[in-house]
């Protein structure tokens, strides 16, 4: 299948949230681990549960919630400073190391970045990144966020193609299924080997690295 | 506040879900409370992502999947009849040991169950425990999962009561926020001393055990 355009998604796709763990275990040694994966957690539970309860809030709001949350859960004192250079790193991320050389043998294609991250998130990172797209399209644009339907959608409105000639990328698997359920063609990157999600989809293919990609598309 | 009828959750808030993770250890010793902390988290999730999507499927659907889901990532066999077993323990939970004398304390009210549950789960266990209710409303009847507000209408619509006079009981934190958000009386039973979600909601009242809501109410 040929396809018009290439949609990834951002954190853990193209960026490696993994300095934020480590900045993490700079301020509470020995629970670094332990705070990041509860955050993660449960910044992506906020992220489900306000949109089911049609209570969108941005996703840097959110994510600074689910910070608090899992300080509190573990014991852990946060100061506004701390909370400050914690949400500091989300702008400073690394792309991951096959994301350069993966884009530019992809250069044929149309590309857009499909986030949950609201712009004052997302902007600042991808500027700093030196990395080019056609598009950085935020679900903030219909207040709803992954996977619901509509952030699809506004991809495909966006890039003008039907949604079988769009290929979509994530690392994360219910993103992959939740894009794949809309209609796009689906590039699992599963750097975890993880177990495909039980969500009644499965990707078009699964790929261990991003540097996997342009083989199986050129 | 007066309320004209009481509104429960079921699992976790009426009914005791331990007998499981006992029954997943005595199928894989030692790995019993990863495999059913995995299996409870997982089947959180599909319930959001399913909703989402716009994919509903049943609880017993959803649950079986996120069993399957959870083995594969532990590395453990599970086999067919595995699998029944332990999705019969779900139809033979024990209620809490405060359950019947709180509810007998509160016959004066209406009372139902809301569950995400659908009914081939929950009648079966509501019947086994002896409990009894004027309604057990499933999400079935509208085929999205908590805490979309069409569930919680479910049960304004049912009980012909003003939201804010339905109170809303449940042990999980975002169910009790969710339903706040619908515009019920909440009483989040928080057995483990959890913090209380950062949902932009907060519980009308927070109890340690549904032991404790007759004197609250009466």
């Amino acid at each position: 299948m040929s396809l018009d355009a290439l949609v990834f998604d951002a954190y853990g796709t193209l960026f490696d949230v993994h300095s934020v763990a480590s900045r993490c275990e700079s301020f509470w040694p020995g629970k670094g681990a332990a705070l990041s994966t509860a955050w993660r957690v449960k910044q992506l539970e906020y992220t489900w549960q306000r949109s089911l309860m049609q209570r969108y809030a941005p996703f840097s709001q959110v994510t600074r919630e689910a910070l608090a949350y899992a300080c509190e859960a573990l014991g852990l004192q946060l100061t506004v400073t701390q909370m400050e250079a914690l949400m500091g790193e989300y702008q400073m991320l690394s792309a991951y190391p096959d994301v350069a050389s993966a884009l530019e043998k992809l250069s044929g294609h149309k590309t857009a970045i499909l986030t949950n991250g609201s712009p004052d998130m997302i902007e600042p990172l991808v500027k700093q990144s030196g990395l080019s797209f056609d598009a950085v399209l935020s679900v903030e644009a219909v207040k709803i966020f992954k996977p619901a339907p509509q952030v699809y959608a506004l991809a495909r409105t966006q890039l003008t193609a039907p949604a079988n000639r769009i290929g979509f990328v994530s690392s994360n698997g219910w993103d992959a299924l939740g894009a794949k359920s809309f209609g796009f063609t689906v590039y699992w990157i599963n750097r975890a080997g993880a177990p495909v999600d039980r969500l009644g989809f499965k990707p078009d293919a699964i790929l261990k690295s991003l540097g996997d990609l342009p083989e199986v598309l050129l």
